[in-house]
């Protein structure tokens, strides 16, 4: 039989881990904490990639590219900025290796030293701001609605496939404004993009917010996010989009000359996302068989596998396969043919399961005849005897029916898993039970640390959409008056 | 006027940093040698990606990522890379910052320094096949056609924008193979995939051949080049692929069971190309006025500008040239409408003559009145006036010819100087007016080596296409028997 996953209800975290391995994803590297993203993995980042950067570049978004490497100095500049990532960095300190002297091998040559260490990139405000100083003088040149796709390097202790990875890839926008509406409505068109992206092309049913003040990225005067809910109750913060103000501008004295002749500070934001994402997909709707793809990221859409006995049934049906491959691509369905011959039909079925192609099709000597063949949907694990008579608007239905389906059953999830909670005790054993806690707070930080102190919980955001939050009533900690209530959940 | 461009004849690397800069391609950065990509560059290194991703998938490759950072140790598992490589590299010692004890900023924290030191990738052979060791084992997990695009460094002292730089973008494929013949073959197939890119999309007429043993990239049995010739004579590489033999899989231990049931090291090739062929694409076609952008990689194919006096004549005209626009765009054409109320149309002419934009079309209160519209050519500065009827299939077969007719000049000049030099007093001063010589050659690396000391020329390939090269003859500089000639040029 095909490769054996851990029972998701057993342990979660290895259920996880034995997805994105036996299903091809990625693997640990012989680096500490940085990963390789295999072929199979790789073509479902590429899908959100391509599907991603069409919807900025309708917002009117381009591409640019910045250095990976950054000059320590620059991390003193912005004083937030550098608490929240100097902590955490790859430090490039020479630039030469030489033969090791005292015999094999090589080691740093140490007359090789840099004048001043590089940090690898762990995101690139300080860079990009550093370079605007020199595209902007007049507010002519503005809005900058550059963004970049790239690698970056967070040194982490703790690892996990795609979720916390030292090196991980993903996209950062970094958009510079003429006035700070202009900058936080950017902010909020782009917390809607990844909302977007989110519910209709990774089915995933987001939750949009604000992020509480000590929950905000180091330097931001807004952080807006997109929070989902994974199968074991747990957050996941899946994109961010912040207002950055004034800070880097004035860090790296970026001024432009406004329509009144005025001199004036450029306005920020930048958002973004990660490989993360790919964690998000396979713990949100991947079940004890393996992957489930939303068909729009699907590389392999549908799979077809051949049932036969005699070589003269294989060449019968695989040319028949053929044929309906051509008409499903003619209607945009990506297809494979498995047609290795030393593996039985049921291994290949278990092995697409494993993979969570959305849908499987087997056609055996008496569909030939009959003109049938055997359509298993991914989600559901379901069969249907299909006519293969007008095949390709019927499977281009059923693919749109998947991604819905996939999409209202992890809708369904999370509605069922949100709460109201009005009662600290009855708060400590319930958010170690999983899933979204609608509470009053007092909006203060204190508060909120004592609370992740005692519990592990964070307040994942402050609702915009999704949950009518408005309301008078308590703090759950401190019964100090509250405006409304905000989710509380324990995070990845 | 617009900015002004050095004369390409009084200082040609002048005037190629010109167009690079005042074309907003790139920019010098913050940190030594490594550029910034500004969108309008990166727009075309995307159109360059795609094209080529394209053509890459075609062949079967399929992309993956694979770490950033490689273990100081596998620079001493291959001797040949090793000596190639390690040089100049960026190596990271430590993963941490702390605030500066002694006052403000931050500096190196001494007590995380790495056990082992990491090497920012200068390429991927090693990391890749030390992976690619748990991926084989049989026959049947081969081939393995893994490409990735991505960023690597290579420590540069001297350093030009996209021609040298210490980070520069590319691709590395590296396919691992059953056979040496299957590997030879794909090198073969991979160097014609460059060859084609470069011929019909780039509008760059290479000569494809194989690279003397000297030339040969670290670690490879044979290279395999597409050699391009710049308007000032010099040849510039714009893409290489490498047939590895056995050499990484023995230095990885990766070994598979054939079909026979044999143990046997994996086959290897790899080949790449980088943003260097943005320094290629603007070396080679443009000229004084500024770049000259072959269509197929144009970000704006055709830039309109209004040429009005009273605001009713700036709306309709504005008015018509968006039907048109919509009209070009639905035939796939990408069209700007350039309405800029600020600046006059001689301003924005020689502007978008310098980003070089193929097609310009300039419409007053005339051609509206005549349906009638002036077209200009960007490569031959033409001008002509054009029926707005029928316009998009006029302009589609416009594009072609200029498409067409970038390359014929591009041709046209290279076989102008392409010559054949049989006398070693005559080399010495031919080589200097720029050109490819072809000469004979004795095929030792002492002759070639001697020849690069005293003229600074290298043999930049075997010509396999574009000339007859077998013939028998006497070897340039010692006079020794050869049976073909060979292209010496002086090289970026």
């Amino acid at each position: 039989m095909a490769k054996e996953v851990t029972d998701r209800d057993d342990n979660y975290s290895q259920w996880y881990n034995d997805l994105v391995v036996k299903a091809d994803l990625a693997e640990q590297s012989a680096v500490r904490g940085c990963m390789v993203i295999k072929p199979y993995g790789y073509a479902i980042w590429e899908k959100m990639q391509r599907v991603l950067d069409d919807m900025f570049k309708k917002t009117g978004v381009q591409n640019a590219y910045f250095p990976l490497f950054i000059p320590k100095s620059f991390f003193s500049r912005e004083a937030e900025h550098v608490a929240g990532f100097a902590k955490e960095c790859a430090e490039v300190t020479h630039h030469r290796l030489m033969n090791d002297p005292s015999g094999k091998g090589v080691v740093v040559d140490p007359s090789a030293k840099l004048e001043e260490e590089l940090i690898v990139r762990p995101t690139s405000e300080t860079i990009i701001w550093n370079t605007y100083k020199n595209w902007i003088t007049s507010w002519r040149d503005l809005p900058i609605l550059c963004n970049q796709w790239c690698n970056v390097v967070r040194w982490e202790m703790r690892t996990r496939l795609f979720l916390r990875t030292s090196e991980f890839l993903w996209q950062e926008g970094h958009p510079a404004h003429a006035t700070a509406e202009e900058a936080q409505a950017k902010a909020l068109e782009m917390v809607g993009v990844y909302a977007d992206f989110a519910r209709n092309t990774l089915a995933l049913p987001v939750v949009v917010g604000h992020k509480s003040p000590n929950e905000r990225f180091a330097g931001a005067l807004d952080t807006m996010t997109i929070e989902a809910m994974m199968q074991d109750g747990k957050a996941l913060q899946a994109g961010t989009s912040h207002f950055l103000g004034q800070n880097f501008a004035k860090s790296f004295e970026v001024q432009f000359t406004n329509n009144k002749g005025q001199q004036e500070y450029v306005w920020a934001t930048s958002w973004g996302v990660s490989t993360r994402l790919m964690g998000a997909l396979i713990m949100a709707h991947g079940d004890n068989n393996g992957l489930v793809l939303p068909p729009k990221l699907a590389p392999i859409q549908v799979v077809m596998v051949p049932i036969y006995k005699t070589p003269e049934e294989r060449s019968a049906i695989l040319e028949k396969m053929e044929s309906v491959k051509k008409e499903l691509e003619a209607s945009g369905v990506s297809v494979k043919i498995d047609s290795r011959d030393t593996l039985r039909p049921g291994f290949k079925f278990a092995e697409w399961e494993l993979k969570g192609v959305p849908v499987r099709m087997a056609i055996g000597p008496r569909d030939l005849a009959a003109g049938t063949v055997e359509v298993a949907r991914r989600d559901t694990l379901s069969k249907e005897l299909m006519s293969l008579e007008g095949i390709a608007p019927a499977v281009v239905k059923l693919l749109d029916e998947i991604q819905e389906n996939i999409y209202n059953k992890a809708l369904q999830f999370r509605d069922a898993n949100v709460r109201k909670c009005d009662d600290w005790e009855t708060f400590k054993t319930e958010i170690q039970k999983g899933g979204f806690l609608l509470c009053h707070w007092d909006g203060t930080a204190e508060t909120e640390e004592k609370i992740k102190e005692e519990t592990k919980a964070t307040i994942r955001c402050i609702p915009m959409d999704s949950y009518v939050c408005e309301e008078e009533g308590k703090c759950i900690y401190s019964g100090k008056p509250s405006h409304r209530r905000v989710i509380f959940a324990i995070s990845y």
